[in-house]
């Protein structure tokens, strides 16, 4: 193969086919590739650079919230996860088992870890006895397995990564807010660094986590109009503590048992970023987890090499030295107009072109990539330019997602349009429920969208399914 | 059970039973614990912390060198781990295998990754076409699976951590210099950050990765004076490029197999800190990889909750946006007394203590954890004074380290001798030998002692164990 015949190849538009569109191009702009087996895949280092800044930008808040982390084992004892049987009966199905180590079989088959409860909970009984042992803090990041028939890269995949928070607590109003804390942590981190609007509430009984006795979610909409879950934070209750004994002497010397939480958000944020911010020329970073925030292409005319070359590598200095995450593409290869198209599927947040008429001037021309806006810059400016345009973008590119979500939130309050609504516009319907899980079940039945979040906000009306009297204020979409 | 009855209870001491002493330091300065599962660990906030240090510390360093990370999948085909020989009979013994996803039975078993050389070397034939895309630089943070029969915490378990870094280059010699690079990488990283000395060098084929063409290695010794791998460096030549088929088209427009390394460095790193540190009051960490650097431990006289606290909060504060890694031990329930045993148990390089007379004199009381060293420091010196002591601590532990390890080698011409060593002052043995593998295998049956390293230098005598010619100088060790 010859590398000069190689350029970007036209991706399926996003209009045409999403799903399409978002599997080509997650792989034409190298961040997954299928794996061989089934259902997993492997995150490239263009797409694992995005989950480190996430992770290196979330860890900070999580610690900043009094967290620490640690590491529990892979395997969980299939006796364990036996021990809550929601929970069981949640995971069972998606569990991968170990049930040979080297040539011998084990006496009892290990699952591997598809949330970490079980284990956790044994280990919280050993470590913790009195009240002055509490709260007890405790994140992890680490890969998860769960067995699922159909997949999607950063989506669904057999294994993923994530990041698992478990505390326990004295009280359970201490527990209650440490949910409801976790759970601002991922709406203003999610907002903030991936430019992503979210709605936030409680799961309803159908929808939360197995085993939990409340399940909070932040919800975002994905530019096919279909909601994506991108963040959890449960209150466990006693469930937990109750089946790995889990008590401590409380301030009045009687035993009890812990009130518990857990929360986690994964590499499915990722998959949310491409469905969110690209467009049919592929990626739009946010700058903040952008994995290169300004990409120099030097325009190659002449004996460029020996001209505009030396010029840009020293533009590439100065910005990085002022903390820009900066490449240059001196490929000799590739024309400009072939790298301006890989570096826009790429989705890099800032172009900067230095040609011989900008260096004569004394100018840079920069490109955005959310709206394609170019300007000349004097080099003397571009560093503040260069900020200022970052913070714009990251900006614009909240906004714009704010806007969608708005535009596409349909308050509702008859079942015949919910339907409509969920035949060609979709998006997000806002709507009064009873609270009855039938209407639910009809609900999804008929239209396919689910229960998303239910506000924390009441209002007095009627259920839009059954009429009957309701104060329950809920979105429902579509959901991957 | 009363906080108020809890003390720091006498630790085994190290020179009564080391191998005692090191699990219990570890249990009761909460570095691990162990998990309900046989050979398993939980590593425990405050060992993950160290953990974190490394990785923090090693990450820069690998990037600085130009590798980015990646994450491949967790498990490996069967039939991939199969191709190359040797490295299927080196790992078959120690693989976890999953059978079962959910309720179905797999139609191949899939290997819990124990290395990940096989699902990369299939990548990397799909990744890579051209000399264009070479090098490749690639490095994981991942959990690893070894179905090992005798485990410690730490030193060998059925599952750790570690990073792995996987490279493919257009020519064996850049190969080459890349596995020496890291081993260097390794070698200063573990000298300036973990404080340890270390020997580096070859491995003789009996104690080489199975699969590689040469394995390097950096070794230290431990308090015990037995030795400890603490990173190895492989060269792999084309062994998995040929069987993983990853071909590119050179500059001369041939296909041609691209020539690889692999190399890594595992969380046994924390218990090698443990033994080398370590004494009869517990751990003893290095500043740069300590949880905590300074513990301050306020003087509980009269009200010292009104009286002395405030100031040690001030003193925290002051430290803290100075970048040292402080915490305030304020619990009523201990004495003084009994934190420094506690924080002494824990290894805090340095301690700080305040009570009314320094407030009145304007001073604070640092005392060392290495060599128990007191000094009274006014507070305005408190910050200058501080960087410096820790800066001392660290270069001090190497220099032990360094003293410890060349009193332990021992320079041998005669058998008897290296016997004799190995009977009673154990250590290394730096001897010569004649490369033939028999050797070594009837002095390690003789001794229980291992080839830990063949060294870079060359020399012309005889073999210490077949008395003919040799001029490999190597050494040896009983080893973990």
């Amino acid at each position: 193969m010859n590398d000069k015949s190689r350029f970007v190849q036209k991706i399926t538009p996003k209009s045409t086919d999403f799903s399409k569109w978002y599997v080509e191009i997650i792989r034409k702009a190298e961040l997954a590739d299928y794996a061989p087996m089934k259902g997993m895949m492997v995150i490239r280092p263009y797409g694992y650079a995005v989950w480190e800044h996430i992770k290196n930008h979330l860890d900070k808040k999580i610690k900043e919230t009094g967290h620490k982390n640690a590491y529990f084992p892979l395997f969980i004892p299939e006796s364990f996860l036996q021990k809550e049987t929601e929970h069981l009966e949640g995971f069972s199905p998606e569990v991968a088992w170990v049930t040979h180590g080297g040539e011998d079989e084990l006496e009892e088959r290990l699952a591997v870890r598809p949330t970490s409860e079980a284990i956790i909970g044994h280990m919280y009984s050993k470590w913790i006895n009195s009240y002055r042992d509490l709260p007890v803090l405790i994140n992890q990041w680490a890969n998860i397995v769960r067995w699922e028939k159909v997949t999607r890269p950063f989506l669904r995949t057999a294994e993923f990564l994530w990041q698992e928070g478990h505390t326990a607590h004295e009280t359970s109003q201490e527990a209650e807010e440490e949910t409801q804390k976790m759970l601002s942590v991922y709406k203003e981190f999610i907002e903030n660094e991936l430019a992503i609007s979210l709605i936030s509430g409680l799961k309803s009984e159908r929808e939360k986590f197995a085993g939990a006795s409340a399940t909070y979610c932040v919800e975002a909409l994905m530019s096919d109009k279909k909601a994506l879950q991108m963040g959890t934070s449960h209150f466990l209750g006693q469930h937990f503590s109750k089946v790995f004994d889990v008590k401590f002497e409380d301030r009045n010397q009687e035993l009890q048992y812990v009130w518990q939480t857990s929360w986690g958000v994964t590499t499915r944020m990722v998959g949310a970023l491409v469905m969110v911010h690209g467009d049919d020329s592929g990626l739009c970073f946010p700058p903040r987890v952008a994995p290169v925030q300004v990409i120099i292409v030097p325009i190659s005319v002449g004996d460029w090499k020996k001209t505009v070359l030396p010029h840009a590598e020293k533009v590439k200095k100065k910005l990085e030295n002022k903390g820009f995450r900066v490449e240059l593409d001196d490929r000799e290869q590739f024309t400009p107009g072939w790298k301006f198209s890989e570096w826009e599927m790429k989705g890099v947040p800032l172009r900067l072109e230095i040609g011989p008429r900008d260096i004569e001037n004394n100018n840079v021309v920069l490109v955005r990539r959310d709206n394609r806006k170019k300007q000349v810059v004097s080099q003397d400016q571009m560093i503040e330019k260069g900020h200022e345009i970052l913070d714009d973008i990251q900006k614009s590119m909240l906004n714009a997602s704010l806007k969608f979500r708005e535009d596409n939130t349909h308050e509702v309050n008859h079942y015949s349009e919910f339907q409509a609504i969920m035949k060609s516009k979709m998006g997000f319907v806002k709507t009064l429920w009873c609270g009855n899980p039938d209407c639910e079940a009809h609900i999804k039945e008929d239209t396919k969208a689910t229960i998303r979040v239910i506000a924390s906000e009441k209002e007095k009306g009627s259920c839009v399914y059954c009429d009957k009297d309701a104060h329950l204020v809920v979105y429902f979409a579509r959901a991957y």
